[in-house]
């Protein structure tokens, strides 16, 4: 995570004030419920609510940090040094460190995933509208980088368009994951905490109870959630990668906006390169690389040990905070995308014809002719186009043995581009709805 | 995937009969469907049945694929073979090589889903058996390999059990990931084969319909799954590295089944060493590396190119095959642990009573000590028991500054191991239900 | 490691019988250093000699293991059988297993990685033949998949030369790595084995004596080895990325060989598909996978447990039997790509002289034109080309500010191609040496 | 990368001002590279130099990149406002932007090589004193995490000073892996800039100069330099791991030092974690994952995409700072490392005797017990040490199938602890030297 691929509103999330804030909140929630319980008096409770408008200084805990070399006692701290020594003696009653630190980054965890959230609908939006803009317009369709036959456009953003949404249930399912807290003490047995503290703290964090932790929340939820981001990461690099091909010189069928005032290169001004993708590449690489560690991190020592905690420090803020630049990036770039449909068509028509060869080999089976004579008659043809620059339905309608099968008629009829997008409102209904 | 940690079930999954089946299930469902639309004739789809009981001749397909240099050709001229050339000259009409292969793909994803879905729920079973039986054994939790508070063996295994159990719904997850087939031609366009056909398909063999598909079915959809199968790796190691602790020899509160005959080292007959667990831990490495090949796959290149089937070829198969292995090893190893409770009774007590010294801590502070002066009193007792083996709860009642804040019934109580076990049960109805 | 993507003399480094030869050799040479050492008897050193042309019988090796579970007792008692029990009874004394296994490990990856070096060798000298071949085949050079200024074709295979030059010096390092044998007894304190029977190991199968073994050879240097694969094969990918590009329809610039008889495609027989290349696209990312596995068997428990062994029966054969075929098959790429200098020029005239923009704007500051005004300029002119397909050069002789700046002559020769191939010789001495 | 886990010499390396600092030289040292060759005139080189001990506006800088949307435009922009626009008009003349980028990164990276190496240099040094410190003092070996047989602590430090040696060669050679700079202009040919500019430039900074460059110099040079660090941070996790189980409660052999004032836990005083350690082990994780996305970056399209940019602003510091800590912090680890001789002799002689169990095994086949009798019978009366708690010497001796091939002295002999140290002088010259 550094400033230049970051945003603002997801870097909050891991900031210590934002951190320190939801300690503050996990430890007063519990003081109440605590109280609620008769465990500690009501008035030492209500007193940890003096702190609720107190901005923490952070500074300060840090200085005690350096002291004691514990964050949490660090906070409690400074939380006393507000609150009042004496009142705030009942605080973190009961607590182990872990029920603070690891209730609080799932709740950043689930913050970030509701921003991420945010950015995959910004960018399902931008994939609808250009799906829908570009339904019907025709390009050709390549397998292995080799021209194959007519598609659409809007096929294209659809089909990205089916795949976030994919990541969108995905996400969904890994924010489910980690949106758990846990007050359970010292190995998890709440035998210094009751199970109501923990299911009090919870609900006004929104957070379901932990069925059953240890001193920590365990790390599968996690490993499941990073493991998510970087499937999301990998499909950010599947649009970016589809458009870097569209832009490069020879295909030139997209462009990324190109802003006044941008340049390019330093040393040669006409070259629009695609490096918005380009870095969206590079970004997934990283968000994809995250998911190992968080894996590794899932086998702990027994109740736990603190391993996790150096990764997750980093990771946490890394992979979330990369991963919404990328989306928004990516957003952007899908919204702003330079379409060239006339470069389509003449990509397209490159090859003159070569590409309904299917259909013909189609036509000559259903026509009676086997499959193996058919496929030697199309490639005959075909291979004059190819090295002898023909046009591919002259070709055949100069060939005795294909125009037996096939009359000149079925022949041209076999170069109808509609042909190829009469089932692309099926399509579209089957990925936006009956409705789209 | 090798011999040695292979199940013939998952196995033959992979096998190239499964394999030629499964291909030969799509073309002859997708004969009937074309049928129906009255693209084909009925008796040639009819035709295509008379392979139903047939064995394909998996060398003759080889021999074949040695001159065409491509699988599917290879086996629909075998199909011809078989059925009669003629007869079968309207097979794979409209098709693309990929609708088969892909559909094939998932097809066996899925069965292989459904194997480690019943591997699992055989761990889970056991694991819930083993819960249960040491629901009140006693024995000492840990953080950072270190003593903290006692906690149940019966919550290890429970723990494991909810982890699992998360795994399994994770599992079922990723198995509607991969379920979906397509029958969609070249690029995905439907342009040479109705949608009605792939509906067709997909229903016979339990699958959905893509609802937009290139030449490929989308390749994020296998990322999730090989991710998901890294998580569920990632648990076994962690069942795996806690055996393997509670075996060391200075721990020595369980064992692997140790077989009659079995010969623990070469060199050191009385050496019962954890193999089977640190194996499992290697097989958790090997199939979390899995996922990031798969998440590299996601970015094709426009409408398809084929570097992910090299992955899918290798991962497929050893993926799935060493991870059922492990579930089933796993199983084995939960099932028949000998746990020593003994040992986790001497265990506890090796540190006369310090292990309650969080007890003590709350208790002084409840008392109305301070925290701060709550947490020297109980430091400075501790210390004698550490460096001098002293007992700690002697200590305590020994030191005037404790004894003024709390009576020597207190201190007693503090030291009673039903104070640490009074919520298992309730943490076991989290887990397992109320009527667990 | 499947059949599809393997080479038959690596697959035998792998085999069984290698493996029990090589157990053999190591067993019999230390016999002889114990028997020179008077630990054991000449005649029994010298009988083990008897099975020194008999073929180990696997499947008794086999079903000896089933029943004790011990793969090298197994074969030891093979072995007995062989030379005769009474005879044999000195083998293996004052060894452990590990010392077998992990010497005979790496005597396996010694002799895979003199494979891929032979690999590496031939894999040179084609791309060294391409190189000067294709020295001073123009064609356009690309940043950002845009065209920026003109390279040759034989500086693209001089610098893949180049780079797989340097994997040829690492992996000369990673053999170097692993060339080690150990035989120092059960903890690696040589209690009950003399080094100097390490030390006639060693020697007599080409290793170093490990300096200090635990139990095990240390797994840092098994992390390097396979991690240099990894490097190795994304090199291997960056040639295969390249010629995916040359292929794709729009550009054209070179071909993978197309077999006589090869389909290339069930649906559309003119298409070339760059399959081969597409293939070690992903076979790299499958060799990268293992990098991480490696690396975490690393840290194994106090002086050995046996989680690295699932994991290297893995990728040991695996990541060496994947990356020979790979640099196998890139070898036959690069040898046989067919390359279209035509094509090369056409692309390369596609946007009618902007590529030499650079130029030009170098000409404008030496010609006293500041920085800022020389962008401007060309950045002017290059805009009429690009957006109504204008003629740079014809533009900028016909811009009154450029020609203050540059007479027509000058204007001209900066047009000239061979401006940009001048250094070709220098960079080729530098890459192949002076008297390449 | 975050400060908790920094250094600030490493971390200064990544500053702005640092980065600006080096694009400097680059340009001023090919400035004069430039007018030697008469390309620029001499006075307006040496203008350049006017700016050598100005400090650079890193907020103006940015402040130009926000408009141009371009850093080294940005930067150059600001040097000609400290040079004068005039003067400054030749600076990077026929160089791209790469030609700065890379150069200065290869610049950081070696910088941070040499750092790292330094720290090699102290961990070394301070796991040689341990080693001879220790040389002598005896502890069990474990294999499987079970006792097997006599050690000595001085072994197990003198092996990690193995590793890590190998790691500082590792390093050495990774650094000069990326010790290379490269300007060779827009597409590497040099058609715009002589090779002597980048033959003096690299002389300059202490690179040799890339021999053969696209736009940028070839990535799979970095790959190797960021697997070099994933291998060395394996290294780093396998001490920490050695330590956390010697810290472990069971097990007590040793703690990491323990700072007056420090507080271990919130809730427990006594404990005495090793979060050191457990830290190093998941900054293991943390750089280990960076070698992938080096590995990814390696396949760049054609002379150059930008991908690899966004990884390595990433892990180019976070790689280094993060190992840089590590290595630091393990150096403390182990110096300060409280080693508990006495626990170590208590662990040994847990099982009374047990682990000679080789040693009598090896004897009895030496006095001419059949290797299979002499492992039953010591299996035989290792299950008595075992199952009831006996002792192994005295079972021997009363075992009439064992002295009948062993007289008591000899039997006696075999737990002789100097038996297992007589050849640590040896193994210590093989890893320290002669002389050590």
């Amino acid at each position: 995570m550094i400033p230049r691929y970051s945003r603002p509103e997801m870097v909050a999330i891991w900031s210590p004030e934002t951190k320190f804030r939801i300690w503050y909140e996990i430890e007063a929630h519990a003081c109440d419920a605590q109280a609620a319980l008769g465990v500690i008096p009501k008035e030492n409770a209500e007193a940890v609510w003096k702190a609720r408008d107190v901005e923490f200084d952070v500074a300060r805990i840090d200085a005690i940090e350096a002291e004691t070399r514990h964050d949490v006692i660090a906070f409690l701290t400074h939380l006393a040094e507000i609150v009042g020594s004496d009142q705030a003696r009942f605080v973190h009653q009961g607590m182990t460190s872990s029920d603070v630190l690891d209730t609080c980054f799932n709740v950043q965890l689930v913050r970030a995933a509701d921003i991420l959230l945010a950015d995959l609908d910004g960018l399902l939006a931008a994939l609808k509208r250009r799906a829908h803009e570009h339904k019907d317009t025709v390009r050709i369709g390549r397998s292995h980088g080799i021209h194959a036959e007519p598609t659409t456009m809007g096929l294209t953003f659809a089909r990205f368009y089916a795949e976030m949404d994919r990541n969108r249930a995905r996400l969904r399912a890994a924010r489910e994951e980690v949106a758990t807290g846990a007050l359970s003490g010292a190995v998890g047995t709440f035998a210094n905490i009751d199970p109501a503290v923990e299911a009090h703290v919870c609900e006004k964090l929104g957070l379901a109870p932990e069925p059953i932790s240890t001193q920590v929340i365990p790390r599968d939820r996690h490993a499941m959630f990073f493991a998510t981001l970087g499937v999301v990461a990998s499909s950010v690099e599947n649009i970016a990668i589809e458009v870097r091909h569209m832009q490069r010189t020879e295909v030139l069928e997209a462009e990324e906006f190109f802003a006044k005032g941008q340049k390019g290169s330093s040393a040669m001004p006409h070259k629009r390169n695609p490096v918005l993708t380009e870095n969206l590449t590079g970004l997934a690489r990283l968000v994809r690389g995250m998911a190992i560690p968080a894996m590794e991190n899932v086998a702990l020592w027994h109740e736990r040990d603190i391993s996790h905690s150096s990764v997750e420090r980093n990771i946490g803020p890394d992979a979330t905070v990369t991963l919404d630049f990328a989306l928004a990036r990516l957003t952007t770039v899908v919204d702003k995308l330079v379409i060239y449909p006339e470069n389509m068509l003449a990509n397209m028509n490159k090859f003159r014809g070569l590409v309904m060869s299917q259909r013909v080999l189609l036509a000559l089976t259903q026509a009676g002719v086997s499959r193996e004579d058919a496929y030697k008659l199309v490639q005959r043809n075909a291979m004059k186009v190819w090295e002898e620059g023909k046009d591919f339905k002259e070709e055949l309608l100069a060939d005795p043995d294909v125009t037996s099968a096939l009359s000149p008629a079925e022949i041209e009829e076999k170069f109808d581009l509609g042909y190829h997008t009469k089932h692309v409102d099926t399509i579209f209904a089957r990925v936006f709805g009956a409705a789209s």
